[in-house]
């Protein structure tokens, strides 16, 4: 089936939806993102994307090029277009196209671009990997100094997760002066006892949706939550270790750096935070 | 006058060269570029940029699309169909349109994206900022770890031509760990006497052509040339100090986060090089 997009207003066919070679996003990664998830048809924890969206916008000096309410409807009529059950919305904005190539931004009143896509994923909540738990390895973290906002500067994220594959493991967490700053595309825990222990927020990772309400839910059913930095030795030695993301939700690792982690299978913790949070994700989903 | 630019082996009208929302340059900043002068309708130092193409593509493991021969034809194709005498050919190849979006890098079969462009800059060689000299100020260098492959995550230097912009001065170095790296799209140098200082080679900065070129003519011309980092105090103490880029070729820095260099003038040992790098370049572009 040919995926209905969204391009800047219109509702096209994928294979039609093409943006200027001069698009910021494509000439200087001039643009910020979100992924929203699709539980039952519903939109999971979107008013947290719709806040982080801002946040990004405002950082990059990029207007916000439409209303909460119309966010909402264009996700929305994506869903119904392409009969997502299970999946992602995946949303894109630039600075838009000046229509030639400056580092200086263009005037303030260029219309951004929009971009937004589904991905169908069915079994997202059932993720056979949930069971099984992630392998993982650390990479020296060299990303730019502004993780906090969620640009389309991908590029090393992505050569982490190849060099993950080239390991034979899952995915990588990101290492910088000794501890660890969050995974290639989630934020990262460990756990200790009763004692969940995370990176606090700062510049130096994402501001994760799904971080901020696995952290409430945590607190809400009586663990302990730590924002702190933690090493990877400090994660070897841990009883369980997870990763949390929008798409992932909350996921189990069992393996860093080729030591187990615990009994090297998922724990009992990180199981009932990945229940919980999916359980009040469906109540709240939109 | 429309220009005319080339996509992935055809020649269009600007307006009709578009990519695929599911490129990888416009979803993930996978991608890289290279800029190279036209003067008397030539291009300048051309082997040097096809040279360092293909060191950023083997970088990101992007298999180069065209020959060195092909590479020259589309450049001199453009520069006749659009009629230049003196300006910029911009080239940026990316790493294909996967048709979605996924952080694994897609088979290495996949086409990469090809987009040439060309940018009138009559007067090019006479800039008249070349009499009058550059005012700049220093802003911290948080880019990403690989600044010496040449990626299109352009963003933060976008950021810091702007950061000039607001501070009213022409452009920013950028300063890390109390050292300057380089500026946001040109090296930075100091002279001390007869003494051209510029930072060594390294991931910490791009491995500009015109640098290359121009540390080669110093030592031609009985300069003497010193590779090692310098802070902004050292710069500000300099007698005179520098930049040089594929498109502002060697331009003169007058004023440092405020300080006058030397006379708060344009040298003479920068105003020699100048005129060495642009005769020199003339008689060997192709």
């Amino acid at each position: 089936m040919t995926r209905i997009v969204y391009l800047d207003g219109q509702y096209l066919a994928e294979t039609e939806a093409k943006v200027s070679i001069f698009d910021r996003g494509f000439l200087m990664a001039d643009g910020v993102y979100e992924v929203t998830s699709v539980l039952g048809g519903k939109l999971v924890d979107f008013p947290g994307h719709i806040v982080r969206l801002q946040r990004s916008l405002d950082a990059l000096e990029i207007r916000n090029p439409l209303s909460s309410d119309d966010w909402l409807e264009v996700h929305r009529q994506l869903i119904v277009r392409n009969n997502i059950d299970e999946g992602m919305i995946y949303l894109q904005v630039t600075r838009g196209n000046p229509g030639d190539r400056d580092f200086a931004f263009p005037p303030a009143d260029l219309p951004p671009t929009v971009v937004l896509f589904t991905q169908a994923k069915p079994g997202l909540a059932n993720n056979p990997a949930a069971k099984t738990g992630l392998r993982i390895i650390s990479i020296p973290d060299i990303r730019w100094g502004r993780r906090d906002i969620k640009t389309v500067q991908l590029l090393y994220p992505s050569m982490g997760k190849m060099m993950a594959k080239k390991a034979g493991v899952d995915d990588a967490w990101f290492v910088e002066e000794e501890l660890v700053t969050e995974g290639t595309s989630n934020n990262a825990y460990i756990v200790k006892g009763n004692r969940i222990i995370t990176r606090a927020l700062s510049n130096d990772i994402l501001h994760g949706i799904t971080r901020a309400a696995v952290l409430r839910f945590a607190a809400e059913a009586q663990m302990e939550v730590e924002e702190r930095s933690f090493s990877i030795e400090e994660a070897q030695a841990a009883d369980e270790a997870f990763v949390t993301s929008a798409s992932t939700f909350v996921m189990p690792v069992v393996e860093i750096d080729g030591a187990k982690i615990g009994a090297g299978t998922p724990g009992p913790i990180v199981a009932r935070l990945r229940e919980i949070y999916l359980e009040e994700m469906l109540k709240a989903a939109l």
